[in-house]
């Protein structure tokens, strides 16, 4: 190991332990402040961001990275990510990092308002300026990783990952989705409607039982905590994971899944190479990645027939009543529900890759400048009842539903269907690898399967690019052949 | 304004939003986090304590500072406390505030684990390491600022106040202590024992009943919050305040008392001069002057006849049952009681000046070098002893009953005995000054007291010192016999 090399090693650990208390200080922001805490909040955030960029950028890096010599996989891997995460930073200056850490914070906290009143007017100065500043970044990033400015942004969340890698795959599923979601529609109907779970599910049981399930999936509390956000979602840092969830009375299957999926996430964490921590090797392969590890607990594993008998008992026992509803078949009537509806956390994983490509085509647009955000309500709706035949009745249903582009997160989008992609693709490999894995899941052991994850996926870090990753654990790249099996298995 | 001042004024903002930043995650990791957090959260605050303190003393700030000019009473003020910290900060290489952080974070882990196992010499190497580098630091602060070494720590938590002040006042409260504890204990006994409360009190109404009497005191929650940690504190920030208890089940009292001290400090916080908001002037003036405004609230204000007889009748609504132990008188009685003690934060406001002097008089032996780690234990016993003529029976009741030495806080104590003394100073002048401030308290209203308290304590930021801040409130300097008259009149 050259000099140069641990010198960057040491600067890296810092940069990220900074991204660590920005990490925590998000999941706060979300999960624990009181409103008047917000301003402050935006401020801590954007210091944290711009004197990690300053670390990232100071001219003894440029120097170190030209001189800096590394041998074995992972550190040749640590130091050509150091590379391109020194390439994204110095393409931006501090002074636009910072700009866009608060116009983020801020766009985001009169989001809540705007979502709550269904009114886009009064969030669109605010994220106009996200638009601008994340056009600004796109342009930058552009000239400099010789991508075109849109790609430049999904490479920030899936490195090596462009629009034209996922645009043949969008029109293959929405070609696919045609002719599917009409057949799937059919047979649920002349299947006849689920029985209703009978709540209300009050939620100090839904807490202890969503936690208590986690814990069955792999997830530890020692190193782990489970709160409420508005957005659920997994924060915090690998050693100190923070989950959260949103619990309605009336319905206990969407805090349940969800804390499911935000575990997958955090199992993912927990299983990064705990030898690389704070290094960029140590962290996880990329937002599609990580998807993929969501959605392979939360669709894949808690969906399947096995689990789902598995659940239902646990759920009967939790709650009482009437025991047919939590019949397998029942949950799964319930559960793997298709149809067509407006919120894309509520979607099921037929129609999800919709709300997917629509929202990739609109932001491609916004960054490229073809649509102007005073635009985007109408190009949603327009966009929606092209893909699924029915337009939003308002905006918060609309264009106002996601945090993302509201907190400046353009280019993440296509994750997510990347990420399901990815999931079947996993469990099919899983499955042929690891016998008893059906059995297992049966008597809710999720272990063969986290295990089979922890090895193949979680604890390679970014030593491997994505398609590298699949190839190395399923044999072939993303194939997305295996996701339309397993919904043709499911639904069709 | 000069531009090296504007300049300054900058840097020192965003120093204090790192220390925001760092605040939040102090509280979180006392509040929020899981064990297995602890490791990279000792990290994540030493890198944020080594930026703020590589930002302190860049070259550029001693350029700027001698360059600076300012005009008016504030400014004048900020400069002044600048060229302070800047002097305390580059007498101490980021190595040791980076060294210390981490040894502090470490040593605070493995007591909350020695304290618990009342086992003295679990904690002793962790201690030794931590003692170790307060000297260190001590002898380079002692060498810039011109002060003893102690003195130059206690310099860090009470501006302009050492030794040689505290000295007398301390021999002066031994003196008192010796003639008005027997006494105090004497006129109590012939009283009889007070009629207990009728517990348990459920701990869901005790946090509702917390929180309702803290907002009636004067706290937004809008911009705080109430929690629980095993050593109760006010953390957060002026614009997101997060102050936490202890709930015991068989105890109404110390959580609810507690919450109205943490409340105290989060007044003070909250009523900083929002104008001057991240910068030296803008906080508070020391902890001294802190913990003046948390008992003046506690001590003096809400252990009142006047206020006893308002929340005796709040008690009485929350948990029912017999009245008799409710009123006034009995209240009084329970939570007025003096006696000799081993716990500090359990003590009575008459004794409570004793555990400070032993602490005062052991912490500055051991900076001195006069007295080792080692030999702490039994210097404890022995200070005990010749101050409230017992002795612990083990070393949690002992040298391992507080947080702060293993946490690094040297020359802090004092601060506590300093603030009582303040707040009957205080007191004395605000009843003086406001017509109908005890009939108000008999009512649970606590404005006319905290806005006094607002406009010459908390609104005037660290624009004055300990001593001017008392000149300017109260027509004086500190004079213990304020608090000494409070306490003959109390219990003699």
């Amino acid at each position: 190991m050259s000099d140069a090399y641990a010198r960057l090693k040491t600067r890296f650990a810092r940069i990220a332990t900074l991204g660590e208390a920005g990490a925590m200080l998000h999941w706060d922001a979300s999960a624990m402040m009181p409103p008047g805490g917000g301003a402050a909040r935006g401020e801590q955030l954007a210091v944290l961001a711009g004197l990690g960029h300053e670390l990232l950028t100071a001219p003894a890096v440029a120097e170190d990275l030209a001189a800096a010599a590394a041998t074995g996989d992972w550190d040749q891997a640590n130091l050509r990510l150091m590379r391109r995460a020194h390439l994204r930073a110095t393409a931006l200056p501090t002074s636009l990092v910072e700009a866009t850490a608060r116009a983020n914070a801020a766009c985001e906290k009169v989001w809540r308002q705007a979502k709550a009143a269904a009114d886009f007017a009064m969030v669109r100065p605010a994220l106009e300026e996200v638009v601008a500043l994340q056009r600004e970044a796109a342009q930058a990033l552009s000239g400099v990783l010789g991508l075109a400015p849109y790609d430049s942004l999904m490479d920030g969340y899936q490195p090596g990952i462009g629009a034209a890698d996922v645009e043949p795959v969008f029109a293959a599923y929405e070609a696919f989705l045609a002719e599917a979601l009409p057949r799937a529609e059919a047979i649920q109907a002349a299947r006849g409607a689920p029985l209703p779970l009978p709540g209300p599910f009050p939620v100090a049981v839904q807490q202890a039982l969503c936690r208590s399930l986690s814990e069955r999936v792999g997830l530890d509390y020692g190193h782990a905590r489970l709160d409420e956000s508005l957005h659920p979602f997994c924060g915090g840092t690998p050693t100190d994971v923070r989950i959260t969830t949103f619990y309605a009375e009336a319905d206990v299957g969407k805090a349940l899944l969800g804390v499911l999926h935000e575990t997958g996430h955090a199992l993912y964490e927990r299983g990064l190479p705990g030898a690389w921590a704070r290094q960029p090797v140590g962290e996880a392969a990329g937002m599609a990645a990580h998807e993929s590890q969501s959605l392979i607990v939360e669709m894949q594993a808690c969906r399947s027939d096995a689990f789902l008998g598995f659940l239902g008992g646990e759920l009967h026992r939790a709650f009482g009543g009437d025991p047919a509803p939590y019949e397998t078949a029942n949950l799964a009537r319930l559960w793997r529900r298709v149809g067509r509806s407006f919120i894309r956390v509520d979607a099921d994983e037929l129609t999800y890759p919709a709300h997917v490509i629509l929202r990739f085509r609109l932001e491609r647009a916004l960054i490229g400048g073809e649509l102007s955000v005073a635009d985007l309500p109408g190009a949603w709706a327009e966009g929606f009842r092209r893909l699924l035949g029915i337009a939003p009745p308002n905006d918060a249903e609309g264009c106002l539903q996601d945090i993302h582009w509201h907190d400046g997160a353009f280019g993440y989008f296509p994750s997510y269907t990347l990420g399901a992609m990815a999931a079947a693709q996993l469990m099919k490999a899983a499955r042929a690898a690891v016998p008893g894995l059906e059995a297992a899941m049966g008597q809710g052991d999720m272990a063969p399967l986290t295990g089979w994850l922890a090895r193949h996926v979680h604890a390679q870090g970014s030593r491997l690019g994505f398609q590298d990753l699949l190839r190395q654990a399923t044999g072939k790249p993303l194939d997305p052949a295996d996701f339309m099996d397993h919904l043709r298995h499911r639904y069709l």
